[in-house]
Order: structure tokens, then sequence, then C-alpha cells
């Protein structure tokens, strides 16, 4: 029996993973990375098929990568689970196949789960700040710097608006108290700039007036989304605003955004220097990430998103001479790290919040029936905010600010946290957000279709 | 006061990061992320910086990564430091930015720096999957086949010769004891594929029929390899060999390795059927990486290497019409993954073994002269164990085998935690391995200038 077991001993020593031998958990190590492997070929399995049916009915493959994301994810297939959704390592398909065939003893399960899960989720997380860095690139500066103002008023009625119509229909019609009632209209002011930005360039809308616009009014509701988070969750925890804080936050951002805009007009022609002198691999690509990383990391450490930084540096680079070509890099940097990201967002959502037949649920669903048309109107109105007579797509416009994806669940995720949600409310919120993510891919697909049909039209009636 | 305690709580319930909102560890999530995206533009400025340099004096740039790697990591600047080779949060630079500028608490250090440390461990090791799919997907299934023979030679030659001098050396001249003997005439076996086929790539070499045998006997080093350490480390643990776990392992090897090349006739084809039926994004990459990861993920299972898989995956795709499409696209993905590798492996280098106040170094750099010297010759002679008359450059195939490498670094790794290496012994290992690494790079192409000088002269006989 001994012998055995000393065999089994030095089997795990033997095996651990090179680079991680003499780690304190070289027994866990080389099944981290079995796992994060594992995953990754379900992550991408579920975007491929995922997007594939979504395009072949004409739908944007995005839609098609989050619907693949709920099969595999917590309400269904348990492929892709993470411990902060409630889950172990048990419930994990991923884990529970290693434990089968890889010999992953029990013990280690847990601690396996949640390191690779961390690593996925920072993976996830890359994938954002990534497609954030391309959407920026594939955006102009200066036709950005023209939508601007157009842009900021669609993100302020985009916030003010559902923000109001939620939170006073939920204290005059539900008889709601007033902190949840503000916590419900807060989360009802996102929008998720990844998900629409993502249709957006899909579509091939994302350099269409429309399609800046929207790119703009999301990253400006972004900020105010932070912002509206900062106030609300103070209030929630202390019953009052922090002011300073708020006013840090307000300062903070708006520098950051017209100091990138203002550091975009020096920097470029230093990169452009800077890449044309080295010679080695990557002499392109690492220089650019370098910069997307550094501004994302700075976005992060003054309390904005890592995600905007990215988009910041997205949008100096684009000014450069190798905008193309770095484009060309990206793209398939993109292609592996974005699809985790979307099927990642997916696999958190919950369904179990539709299942009727839990009382807390029923009446989330009734809420939840109110919430979700002060979220579509509220943001569909934002449209015909902009001012002038210009041939615009307006329903495109208000269409697009409708996801609230990600960022959504934060608002769903804090309030839960902070306890100032019951359950009901806590439901209403999450298929809200689910509701408005799924929606808004083929309705805008089908916004710009419109647009199409009424352009061909008078070509039609001129050659008839 | 306790209104400023409450709203750091509520300005850091606030600033976690959306999608991890709900995560139990909410509060250090953002940092995490902020810690990642920060160490990866020092190992960017690191590997860019090396790299560079190491090309200005016409040296190969992944020698320039290792040493910048040595620069940002453990034995100089701090930037990139391991949990694994015994550092603490606190010893880390990232970690301790992190405290200053972001708000990172003392408590949350450790779980932010173990965290953000695996996370990296995983990109790294990553990169060098994604490396050997590269390597794979340039080398030719065909050419490796005919030098099969005598890729085999060199390999068992080179495995052979080493352990032997090795082991006897160091019974008869330093009159050690037999097991860790054993134990250092092993690590003598080693031959890392990563940094000799990246070497062999950056002189233009890989499909040179000396490149295909250097990179053919380095496949079979490490699979030799992982058989001389199951059976030392079983002998170190037990005193005795475990023969059902060699049996098992020698069975699996072989049979993944001919099952890969046999799988690679029939399924390239329906790859490329799958791949041209896809319309999405990354329709290509995907479908590989798929591949490639489900290779390494089953290669990581039957305890070989996960690098082992992803080469024999790309060896397959290799034989597709897509190749050359597919290898434009993952050059930039290795561009930005594989320097995560080289500079961690030189990051993770501590060169505190070479000081010689130290007595156990002093010891250690005698037996470490000897290593050295057996490492060289017993990998250099491989070349001229090739049989045939054939004019080939016997030099650059034995120099080819000598970087030891991070496959160098776990057989000192086990060493130390099995507890049959002394102080002395462990320190002169890791020299050696230091040592081989770092010389290898400039000799081969040493060696293989020599060849083009020597191919240069009959030409200019001729013209003058």
């Amino acid at each position: 029996m001994s012998i055995s077991l000393d065999s089994k001993l030095s089997f795990d020593l033997v095996f651990s993973h090179p680079l991680l031998a003499t780690e304190p958990n070289s027994e866990t190590a080389p099944m981290v990375l079995a796992g994060v492997l594992l995953t990754l070929v379900f992550v991408y399995l579920a975007s491929k098929l995922g997007g594939e049916l979504s395009k072949l009915v004409d739908l944007p493959p995005v839609l098609g990568e989050l619907v693949a994301g709920v099969l595999v994810g917590v309400s269904a297939l348990h492929l892709l689970v993470f411990p902060e959704t409630g889950a172990v390592a048990s419930d994990s398909v991923v884990i529970t196949i290693l434990e089968k065939i890889a010999g992953l003893t029990p013990e280690n399960m847990g601690e396996v789960f949640n390191t690779s899960s961390e690593v996925i989720s920072i993976l996830a997380e890359l994938g954002v700040i990534i497609l954030l860095f391309e959407i920026g690139l594939e955006s102009d500066l200066r036709e950005l710097q023209k939508v601007g103002s157009r842009a900021a008023i669609v993100a302020v009625v985009g916030v003010v608006a559902p923000f109001i119509a939620g939170t006073v229909g939920l204290i005059l019609i539900f008889g709601m108290a007033t902190i949840p009632a503000v916590f419900a209209g807060a989360a009802l002011t996102a929008t998720s700039i990844g998900i629409t930005s993502k249709v957006l360039s899909e579509l091939g809308q994302l350099k269409s007036t429309e399609g800046q616009i929207i790119v703009g009014a999301a990253v400006i509701d972004d900020v105010l989304g932070i912002i509206v988070l900062a106030v609300v969750a103070s209030l929630a925890k202390t019953g009052d605003v922090d002011i300073a804080n708020l006013v840090y936050l307000i300062i903070s951002a708006t520098a950051f955004l017209f100091g990138s805009i203002f550091l975009g007009k020096f920097f470029n022609k230093s990169f452009v220097a800077i890449a044309e002198k080295l010679q080695t691999r990557g002499k392109l690509v690492i220089p650019a990430l370098i910069f997307a990383f550094s501004m994302a990391f700075l976005a992060n450490v003054i309390h904005l998103e890592a995600i905007l930084g990215a988009f910041a540096a997205g949008l100096v680079l684009d000014e450069t001479d190798k905008r193309k070509e770095l484009d060309q890099q990206v793209i398939p940097i993109a292609d592996i790290l974005v699809p985790i990201f979307f099927v990642s967002v997916g696999a958190r959502v919950d369904l179990s919040v539709l299942n009727p037949t839990i009382a807390d649920n029923r009446q989330g669903l009734v809420i939840a029936g109110f919430l979700i048309l002060v979220a579509i109107i509220g943001k569909v109105i934002t449209g015909w905010s902009i001012f002038g007579q210009e041939k615009i797509n307006r329903l495109a416009i208000g269409i697009g600010m409708i996801p609230r994806g990600e960022v959504g669940l934060v608002f769903a995720g804090i309030g839960a946290a902070s306890g100032v949600l019951d359950k009901p409310l806590q439901a209403a919120i999450i298929i809200m957000v689910i509701l408005t993510t799924f929606v808004a891919p083929p309705l805008l697909r089908f916004a710009f279709q419109e647009e199409e049909l009424q352009l061909e039209k008078p070509d039609l009636a001129i050659d008839g």
C-alpha cells in the first residue's frame, strides 16, 4: 500500500508543469492550465456555433455569441460557470472532466476552479479592452469631435429620461421606497458600449454618422454611468452623497477624456517614429499594446473603466499613418480574445429569474415589464433629441443606446451586494438587462435595413 | 470618522469592475486587472528593449528578451516576480505601485499578487503553446519524417551522452552519492524546444534540413526528458522505479505522436472544409485554436506536455491549403503572447546563485564548471552522430541542442522539492541551465554564419 501511495506522490511531483515546478501549489498548476485550455475550447466552439447560426438567419453574430454563452453557462450546460455567480467547483463540467480523466484530486478542485475562472475572467476583460481599442482604431477622432455635441445630448437624454421615468414610476405605480427606486432608475441609465459597438461594426455602420454618434454617446454614457453609480451607491450605503468623491470623479473623467484627445495630436507622430525604428517581430503591435494597456491601466486607477482608456488609445493611434497596418494585426488578436468576453457575459446570465413558479419572480416579472418599457422608450427617444433638420436615422441612434449588457449587470450586482434591492426588484433589473441586451442587435439590424430600403426606393423610382 | 470610513467602503463597492461585481472578492478584482495590465506593459517594454538591442548587435532577439527578463525579474528590478520563486507581495514593484496610487489595501496585497502572477504564468504558457503551434505550422511533416531517424539519433545521443558523462563524472571526480548524481545527470539531458526553435526561426533556418533535424530532435528529447524525469523522480522518492508508470508514459507518448501524424492525413481536409463554410470573423483562426488547444489539453492530461500537442496540431494544419493564411493570422497572436513566455523565463532566473561570497555557491561554481562542460560537449557531439556522408552543418545541429531553458529549470525545481539535491548541487544545475540557455543563441548564429561564409567562398572563387 505504501508503495502505491508513494508512487502516486512521485507521479504528482513528476508531472508538475515545467514553469511552475517550484511553486507552492505545484500540484495544481498543470491542472489550471488544463482547465483554461478546455474552457477556451468550449468557449470558442460556443462562439463559432452561435455566431455562425446568427449570421445564417441574418442577425448580428454577437447575438449568437451571447445566446451560446447562456447555453454553455450557469443557466444550462455548466461548461462555463464562475464562482461569483455562486457556483462551486463541482458545478463546473470542466472541473468534473479534469477530475474524471486527468487525476484532479477533490482537495484541489476548489483551487483549480477559482484560479482557472479568474484567468478566464481576466482574458474576457482583456478581450473587451482589445475590442474597445479596435473600435477606437476604427473610429475617427475628427468625426467624433464633429458629432460630439449631438452625442453628448443623446447620452444625457438617455441617462436622464429613463432615470426619472423609472424612479418616479416605481414610486408612484408600485409604491416602492425611494432608495430602491433610485437604484433601479440608475440601472436603467447604462448603455453597453461593448455590445453596441460590436453590432455596429458587424453591420458595417461604425463609421457612419449614426454609428459615430452612438459610439460617442455610449462612451459619454459610460462615464455618466460611473458617476450615477457612485452617487446611488453612496446614497444606498450612507443615505448621503459623497460630494468630494463625486467632484474627484467628474474632474478625473473630464481630464482623462480631453487629455487623451490633446495627447493624440502630439503622441501619434512619436509613435510612428518609434515603430519605424524597430526591427524585430511585433514592432508595430507591441508598442501599440504598450500604449493601449498603459491607458487602460491609467483609466482603471483613476476609477474610470479600463475600456475607456483602451478606446482613447485606439482613437489616438487612428490618427497615424500606421493605422491600416495596425488594424490588420489587431484583427486576429481581437478574434481570439473578444469572443471570450461575449460568451462570458452570456454565461453569467442566470435565466432562473424567469421561472414564474417562484413567487418573487412573478412579482419581478411584473416590475420587469415596466422597467423594460421604460428602458426601451427612454433610450429610443434619444434619437429625436438631436437638434437640426439633417437627414439622420434617429431610430437607429435610439436603438443603439438600448443594450444594458455587462454595465447593467454591475448595477444589479452592486445593488444586490448593498442589500437595497429586494429579490423581486433584483430579478426585475436582471430581466430588463437580459432583454434589452438581446433585443438590441436584431432591432439595430432592422433599423439600418429600413434606412437602406428607403434609400433604395427613390433610385428604383428614377430607374422606372 | 465614520463617514469617511463609510465613503471608503462605498468607494470600493462602487468601483468593482462590472463583470466581477458580484464576485466574493469583488474588492480585489479590478486590482488584479490593473496588476495584469501594468505587468504586461513592463513585460512588453522589456521584450522590445531587449529584442531590439540584441538585434542591433546582430544576435537573435530572443536572447535579448531573456536577458531583459532577468533584468526585470527577481535578480534585479523586481518588476516581474513570482510567488514560486519565494517572492511575496511586497517584493513586487507592480503591487507596490498599486498600493501607492490605486488604493490597494495591505490585506488584499497577497491575494492580488498571487492571482495576477497566476494569470501572467498562464499567459506565458499560452505563449509557448502558440509558439510551438507556429513552429509546427512552419515545419513540414514530410520533411520531418524524412529527417525522423536522424533526429531520433541526435535526440538519443543527446540524452545518453550527457547523462552518463555527468553522472559518472560527479560520482568519480566529486565523490557524490549515486541518487543526486543521477538527478544532476538527468538535468543535463533536457533541450529547450522553445528557445531552440525560436532562435532557428529568427535565423531563418527553421525550414533547413539542420533546422528540421534540431526541431525533430528537440521534440523527441522533450518526450525522452519526461520519461527520464519520471524515472529519476520515482528513484529519488522511493529508491525504486515505477515500471507501470514508465510503460504507461512510453506507450501514451508514442501513441500520441504517431496518432497525430496519422490523424494529420485525414483531419486536414475536414478542417479546410469547415473553415471554408464559416462566414463570421475569426473563421480560420478560431477553428485552428480549437484544434490546437484540444491537442494541447490532450497532451497535458496524458502527462505529456501541452506544447507537444500544440506542435502536433501545427504540423497537421501545415498540410492544408489554408496554411499561409493561417500563418499570417497567427503571427500577431504569437507576437503578443510569446514575449510573455521568454521574459518570464528570464525573470525566474535567480542570479544570486552566482554570488561567490556564499560558501555553497563557491562549491556550486566548481561543480557548475564541470556540468557546463558536459552539457555543451554532450550535446555538440550529437551533430556527428548522424550517419551518412552528406554535407550537413553538424556543428549547428549540436549547438541547437544545447539550451536547457525552462525544461532544465524543471529538473532543478523538482530536485529541490524532492530534497535529493543539496544547495551546492542545486546552484550548480541552475548555473548550468542559465549558461547553456544564454550561450546557445549567439553560438547558433555563429555556426550558421560560418556555413554561409563557406558557401560564399566558392562563389567568390568562381566569380574571380
